[in-house]
């Protein structure tokens, strides 16, 4: 093709992602064709804001079947960067919204220790105080090219890099842009996000992890049922093996929220401390279980995924893979949970009454970890000490403060009078 | 009001502007002050692009209720620069999209030559090859500041002024930029930005000129009887006297397309010269009489409009009431049509064959004007000697194409191949 043709090319492509535009807008439902043109043109960024804002809000207001859906999620992901890899590969993927609850870091050294390859990419942090990918950093370099993450997975079976800078569905990131201002996205997006970001990186088996609370993105079960459905439908249009996992979410599952108090607690499951997260150890466990369920399956093994997921865990197993993943990103394998620094300054904050712990702001958590200076300070965070039905005694620790910085933690610790994170009620 | 409290209203005003973008999008209907906060915040420009375009895309989708149409005219009314004048103030307005058509200019003086107010501002050029404003400008200056509007109607009764900087809805002027990526704007929105800018402007009695034809904004009657619906409603709601024309149009009313062409035109009706334009003097003078129908009704005069209108033509006092508002508005008061003075460079198209003219392209006029240079080039433009049901034999001149440069008037020449405007049929 001559440049001339290429040109007289894309600008006949701008045309139709226009024209499919204005169908849109018009209640009508897009081809293939139409939403390759409309995906190609965000991806590459040429059609601008205004452009990308009525593709954004016709799909709101218009909703899209479940063959758009498919169409959308296929064109996101081939106009991007695409990871190949043979075989089983198997990845995990939360819709999120929830902080301090890091299972990633423990199921992905699980699942590659069971012989399953996961190339598993992270976001960094967006709203929340911490990404798996801003956690996985406090432990080793997580910015990897496609081909290096090739090699990466070849050799050891597993890693958890940053995904953001793959160019994978780019469309995606574009859109996700977009829907800032008014700060909702649909479901149908959320579904069409995932879906082709792990369609692009390969993955063929795949738990979802699905948490539903009222400050969440999902916030009833009912949602989550509808979610589920078209997960499914396209799980299947792209021979995906999928498992769902919906589970009620009222607090973080770890103690720490924050990149470097999260990476503590993943280091103390995998080594085994009794001062490890337990809620957060269960949820990893039930996560790898169910993925290892898919895998197995498919290899003929008759096992009980959650029953090898807990004894590669016990044994060391995923102890050792994950130092093996430290080391191959290039970050030190000697760490240990009791050598991870901790921010320099810090302040216990105790209960001013006797009662009983009845309820658990996680949005609140978030303001106050962000004040703390979360994600940018990686050191920066709360560390929760208790959890949701706990008694506490007046001058009990209910969680610590941690910044590098002592004017944000002052301002942390003011905040928290009208922000607070937990709910105590005292009972006769 | 303390610049804090200021401060703190309108960031509460534009989360209340948000929710309402959202709310629309949902498919609900919008109350006043929602609109309110919307068109405050737009014609501020405080809500930027992308929040914009998704409340151009919700209406679109989800339509306006009449209560909402209402809602948005006096919200953009009352968001920007109003006029005031006493007594009855006569307008006219045509929904447009036709060239060479230039009524208001010889409806004004007709109007205020009557005795009642006419201050006529009107726009420029957009997609066409002259707006009202540019061809005025030909004539006179046409920017001025409301207090000096003011001054000259209460002297002289009519002016014809840029509409453009006057601050005038200026929401609706922050709308349009975000519809023109798209290149469509919706009738609902075509009749809010027409209403708002006229009761902004203390118009009280109003003319509109709904052109209908297959290459013209309104396509068909269907479409012009909704229209003609709606903006009866709105007139009502704002206590305007409202007479309404729909009429077919095939063709330019006048010869000229262009700024000096079709000034030459106005004048030429207005000094009755015997080569004048006869269509749009019969345009001309429907319109006026219409319009002063409504006025004279008002007043308790019994004449008929049109008479009227007709007397004050042909007895010269229109002319003479032009070269008042010429010269109030810094002009030449002895301009006259042979004194016009036309392009360096012209270019005689003549008729390829004997036949009948069985169709005019307006689109295709507008597409060789603007390639001749118009309007920026004032004197550009396409002088149309022919008219659909004439004879032509071969070598008959059909057009002139006028311009100040040489390059453009060859391109224009050679583009009229596969461009064409006339289409002649040969009937044995």
């Amino acid at each position: 093709m001559t440049d001339n043709q290429a040109s007289t090319h894309s600008s006949s492509q701008y045309l139709s992602a226009i024209s499919a535009i204005k169908k849109k807008l018009l209640g009508r439902k897009l081809t293939y064709k139409e939403i390759f043109s409309l995906m190609d043109e965000i991806s590459h960024e040429r059609l601008g804001p205004v452009l990308t804002t009525y593709f954004v809000a016709a799909g709101f207001s218009e909703g899209f079947s479940n063959e758009e859906l498919y169409y959308l999620t296929k064109a996101m992901t081939e106009t991007g960067a695409q990871l190949h890899f043979s075989g089983i590969v198997a990845d995990k993927h939360s819709t999120g919204g929830l902080a301090g609850t890091r299972t990633t870091m423990i199921l992905v050294p699980i699942v590659a220790a069971a012989g399953f390859k996961i190339p598993k990419n992270s976001s960094r942090a967006i709203t929340t105080p911490a990404g798996t990918a801003d956690t996985m950093e406090v432990l080793a370099p997580v910015t990897f090219e496609p081909k290096q993450i090739k090699k990466i997975v070849e050799k050891i079976g597993g890693c958890i890099v940053w995904g953001g800078h793959l160019g994978i569905a780019p469309a995606d990131d574009v859109i996700i842009q977009i829907e800032q201002p008014l700060a909702f996205e649909s479901f149908d997006k959320v579904i069409v996000s995932i879906m082709a970001k792990k369609i692009a990186s390969g993955t063929n088996h795949l738990v979802l992890d699905i948490p539903v609370g009222p400050t969440l993105k999902i916030r009833n079960f009912k949602d989550a049922d509808k979610i589920t459905d078209k997960f499914k439908y396209l799980a299947k249009k792209f021979k995906v093996k999928l498992t769902i996992d919906v589970n009620q979410i009222l607090e973080p599952a770890g103690h720490g929220v924050g990149p470097v108090l999260e990476a503590r607690d993943v280091l103390k499951v995998l080594e085994q401390q009794p001062d490890r997260p337990f809620v957060l150890e269960t949820k990893a466990l039930r996560l790898a279980g169910k993925l290892l369920d898919l895998c197995l399956t498919d290899t003929n093994r008759k096992e009980s995924g959650e029953d090898l997921a807990r004894n590669i865990l016990t044994s060391g197993r995923a102890l050792e893979k994950m130092k093996e993943i430290i080391k191959i990103q290039g970050g030190n394998r000697q760490i240990s949970s009791h050598e991870i620094k901790l921010a320099e300054f810090k302040s216990e904050i105790p209960s001013r009454k006797k009662g009983l712990i009845t309820d658990f702001n996680n949005q609140n958590l978030t303001i106050i970890a962000k004040i703390l200076g979360a994600p940018a300070d990686k050191k920066a965070g709360v560390y929760l000490e208790r959890r949701i039905d706990e008694r506490v005694d007046k001058g009990d620790i209910l969680c610590i403060l941690y910044s590098q910085d002592k004017w944000r933690l002052k301002e942390a610790k003011e905040t928290l009078e009208s922000v607070p994170i937990y709910k105590i009620e005292y009972h006769v």
